[in-house]
């Protein structure tokens, strides 16, 4: 089937990447600059895109004037600082920015019209549920019955991780030969994965639990979280 | 209640954002560039935020890569000719932009979060129906559901016009004083209305049977449509 993968360049959507040209599905990478300060993400879903020879799509959101108007987030906005340590509601809910899965998966869907795609897929997983209610399942469904009624087309919008955590995607990669060193997480965006914020714990994490050796460098490294 | 108007520059949005004025709304506008042949009507979108005096905000979707993706319909694509005489289904579906409001809309709702503003305002009628899915009340009220989803915020979706006809709007704007000759229709973008296509008839015809003076310049004057 022909499918329109949303790649960040972070873990889940390289490995996402990654699993959908495994099923051999005819596949296209669409990746988005938002304003985000870890923007050099994108490189790596570039690097994805090319070492699966496939067509890479990057919008850049920042220069279409969306950055500023999706501002109040930590990720987009340089006053507002990124929480360290544990990914936790409470703290990460600054992370939130304003409606952004509906705005990248709405240009996804104009793509799979438009390349007649039978599919969009995104690698929101069960970790991510507690503080973005854009990525549970509910939203998903809602998402693709509105499709259906803009497009009149039945594009499926898979997301194949929704129920599955991501020590299960890092295994799942590491079976895949997904090159781990080549994603990016962190989300200062800084020239190594500064270990502190909540995305680094979190990745850091996820190899250890899947057992699966971590080969990022962090500026320092971060605690396994409590047990 | 403070309220986004999405306005391309038509009757239809100028005449939306002069009501939502006149109803003592806290207004802001937001407008689309997404490669449209006829962006021209964006400078009229201006000159409506200029002389209500509320905030502009342009959004330049074609600088940002997502024109290409949206190719294949008349209003985008060079090579898709812009079909001529009255609107009706059959001809005017190359016109459709695949999933124009959903991707206008969602970013328009990111707006509307980010200002903590209670409603998204946009200007369909019935006589899109037939040709637009993403214009009909279904796809309405399926699409602010799922922003309840996206956003966990109470947004409203208004479409104060989706009952009614372009006459009424016509109508209505003519009581509220609306500019209608600093109002854009024209699929072609040209320096003056060609009154060959589609929206130009509907413009006319509007005019016509609202009868209000139509102080629009026709390269050539439209045809009324067959009684």
């Amino acid at each position: 089937m022909k499918v329109i993968a949303v790649v960040s360049g972070g873990i889940d959507s390289v490995t996402l990447a990654y699993k959908l040209k495994a099923e051999r599905h005819e596949l296209q990478m669409i990746s988005f600059d938002y304003g985000q300060r870890h923007r050099k993400e994108l490189d790596f879903a570039k690097r994805a895109a090319s070492a699966l020879r496939v067509d890479w799509h990057p919008i850049n959101l920042a220069a279409a004037g969306v950055g500023e108007i999706l501002s109040g987030s930590a990720l987009t906005d340089r006053e507002v600082a990124v929480p360290k340590g544990h990914y936790a509601a409470d703290n990460m809910s600054v992370t939130i920015v304003p409606n952004r899965n509906a705005i990248l998966l709405a240009i996804a869907f104009g793509l799979a019209v438009s390349s007649s795609s039978d599919a969009v897929a995104f690698a929101v997983h069960s970790g991510d549920h507690p503080v973005y209610p854009d990525c549970r399942p509910e939203f998903i469904a809602s998402f693709e019955k509105m499709e259906l009624l803009a497009t009149e087309r039945a594009i499926t919008l898979l997301a194949p991780f929704v129920g599955g955590t991501k020590t299960e995607i890092v295994a799942l990669g590491a079976k895949l030969g997904v090159p781990f060193h080549e994603t990016w997480s962190c989300y200062l965006g800084e020239a190594v994965h500064c270990g502190a914020c909540g995305t680094c714990h979190e990745r850091r994490e996820a190899f250890q639990l899947a057992g699966v050796p971590d080969p990022t460098e962090y500026a320092r490294t971060p605690a396994l979280p409590p047990a």
